[in-house]
């Protein structure tokens, strides 16, 4: 199979006006009608996928045939439950050809992964994030970040390869804002990068032939990775919180990721809640991040805890927390008992402006769910205004695989919105 | 010409998917397509209409013809300055035969308003809304209200079958969120209504004959209003804040309207601000509004000073006060001194949460632009995190007059998106 080599950016970024239709962009657009809804909706008959498209049962039949050959579509026999006779045959995707690659950048960790059209993770694997202890503090040296993260993307595109699986794209998180237009970083403040061509410098480190790479936001890429998840539960308006040394928040409403004119929205680690609250390494006071930002949990231990160790992976510095707890750490359970109200004050800011019907807690807030949910969940009751409706929070599904999973969606996307863009099968 | 008779909400909901296309859809599509091109760039030859749209120059000349047909589109002769030969044809809007109407109910005024589909002001009424000063305070009846309401709307729809204007639709804007599937209020706290049934008392008012009446919140049409004047620019990313007894957001981000998922977003009023602030009627401290509101200038006032009397006319309340500004009174200067550090604060989370690049002053804010508006823009760009762009700040053009202007809009919407909808002109 082909694969294309270019660094672009903007994944799927929405900015279209309506469009004209012809022909062929008919036929094009149908086809994507029928990917996305058994995407989106599961395995069904062609007369049903008629029913509910819209579309003739002869259309459906013929492009059903397009998709196939493409390895997008199987069919598959249906088991009918307390029924008598034959057994129908269903549409259904096909999982087996077709894959999008995801990579978070984070501060703690660098995390990959590769899902297959049906949403299956494939491959995943999570490292630390080079960093270089120096008197001054941490920093993140930006060649061997850089020389990881192609590794990462190389190992995963090698173990692709491998289960015959094409790639159809690579999204790369880091944790901060996204000039789509350049593919840089626009900042990433807790790494200390300004204005780096994160797409450009992974894309000449992988090589002339490697499928499509666009870079988005690690908090946008969460959202939309549970967004599928909260859609089955019919809620398309969500905000999704990294709860990371930083805090963001990735925006969907109707179903669409918001974005922002510059790609700087959900930038709420900095909404100022306390005009007598703690300094912030921003400048202002009684910033959101300063209340609830893993920062201010690790604070509360001794300097040498390996919790506080960016040398090692994410997921054990999340278990020692946890045995600190769990052996009644007074210091621990002193700010675990304080962190829902400081959580709430800065959700229900985000409630007010933008009435979303759910909330996901991503990064340690998700890993501590069992402590903060609940508390959270009541507070949010609390204080509503009128009858806008309840706010439902749960846990991010995903953990610390949210962002690449989300990753790994939007370099699908590419073929859900053109589905002749994957390669006829070989026979 | 035919009006029809319903009650319906949801303006443009917005809540589509991708539809499949069908032949009948496509013809549809393409007449929305290219109304829409000439409502929003101006009129154009057929030639340049096919060459921007993509459509072939055989099918611009027949959907011309349709369109001209309901009397939505006309040609006409361009003046080419400094150029010889015959002047061409383009097409154009037509502003002669179909308007949509208006009417904004706030605490303090009804205003309504007749635009055609050129976005023409047709005709404009406003009267102060009727109130009862009790011993308790003030209330807001709600039968004399709605029967004004209706009364205004019966005058406008007047006045268009005088002018020629086919009407179609009719959008009701109470100042709180709507129930788009009851048409009712949810909650007007300055009117202290709940739970009202505005769409189908206002209808049972106006008869069985009238056309469809939809309801939207104030701050979201008046940023729809906003937003044609701004996309002129390139901006599709805004937040119009209104400057009434209440603040509230309408928030437009690529180009939609974001409504929440009940409705409730831009509720910006009660976003806390300062644990240590004024108590705000909600019960909370330090909201937004106890800081910002239309009530905190008013609050520095002589109790009996006309400027705070519901009984007149808004404008003169305005005027009031522009007077007393003038002859120097201190305590006015004073607030009007301390009103953009507050209103910054609140700007400031709206600029994190959405990331927008234009904020447009509604309401009282935008009637003292000249006293907020310079240090306004500077405290916004003293606070830029980093290279998020800068947020550009203006006032409402369109006053008092902006949400039902944004409600005529809306009502117009239902030709742009399907052209069949207006009626063939008869001979």
């Amino acid at each position: 199979m082909s694969m294309q080599g270019s660094a672009s950016t903007a994944a799927g970024s929405g900015r279209r006006g309506a469009a004209p239709v012809g022909h062929a962009a008919m036929r094009s657009a149908n086809l994507s009608v029928l990917l996305r809804h058994l995407h989106r909706h599961g395995g069904r008959s062609r007369a049903t996928l008629a029913q509910e498209t819209g579309l003739s049962k002869a259309s459906v039949t013929s492009l059903v045939g397009d998709l196939a050959e493409r390895g997008l579509v199987q069919e598959g026999q249906v088991e009918r439950r307390g029924t008598v006779g034959r057994p129908g045959t269903e549409v259904r995707i096909d999982p087996r050809h077709v894959a999008g690659i995801g990579l978070e950048l984070n501060v703690d960790y660098l995390a990959v992964g590769v899902r297959d059209l049906a949403g299956v993770a494939r491959f995943r694997s999570t490292v630390p994030t080079p960093v270089q202890d120096t008197p001054a503090g941490r920093s993140f040296p930006l060649g061997p970040v850089l020389d990881l993260a192609a590794q990462q993307l190389r190992e995963a595109l090698a173990e692709a390869e491998a289960q015959g699986l094409w790639v159809a794209g690579l999204t790369v998180a880091p944790p901060g804002p996204v000039d789509y237009a350049t593919g840089s970083v626009r900042v990433a403040s807790n790494l200390g990068w300004a204005e780096v061509p994160l797409a450009a410098e992974l894309s000449r480190r992988l090589g002339a032939e490697h499928p499509p790479l666009e870079l988005e936001n690690d908090a946008k890429l969460s959202a939309l990775a549970e967004a599928p998840r909260l859609a089955r539960q019919c809620i398309t308006d969500l905000v999704y919180l990294t709860g990371d040394l930083g805090v963001g928040a990735g925006i969907i409403a109707e179903g669409r990721l918001i974005r922002g004119w510059s790609g700087f929205s959900g930038e709420v680690g900095h909404i100022e809640l306390d005009p007598a609250g703690p300094a912030c390494r921003c400048g202002r006071r009684g910033c959101w991040e300063t209340l609830v930002g893993f920062d201010s949990v690790l604070a509360v231990l001794d300097e040498h805890d390996p919790a506080r160790s960016g040398q090692l992976p994410m997921t054990q510095r999340l278990r020692r927390l946890r045995e600190l707890l769990e052996a009644g750490d007074a210091r621990l359970e002193e700010r675990f008992a304080a962190l829902p109200a400081d959580l709430v004050r800065g959700a229900g800011v985000l409630v007010d402006v933008l009435n979303p019907q759910a909330i996901v807690l991503g990064g340690y807030f998700g890993a501590f769910a069992d402590l903060l949910l609940r508390p959270v969940q009541e507070a949010l009751d609390a204080r509503l205004l009128a009858d806008g409706g309840r706010v439902e929070v749960s846990a991010s599904a995903l953990g610390l695989d949210a962002a690449a999973a989300g990753g790994a969606a939007v370099a699908l996307e590419r073929v859900l919105e053109d589905p002749l863009r994957a390669p006829v099968l070989s026979a």
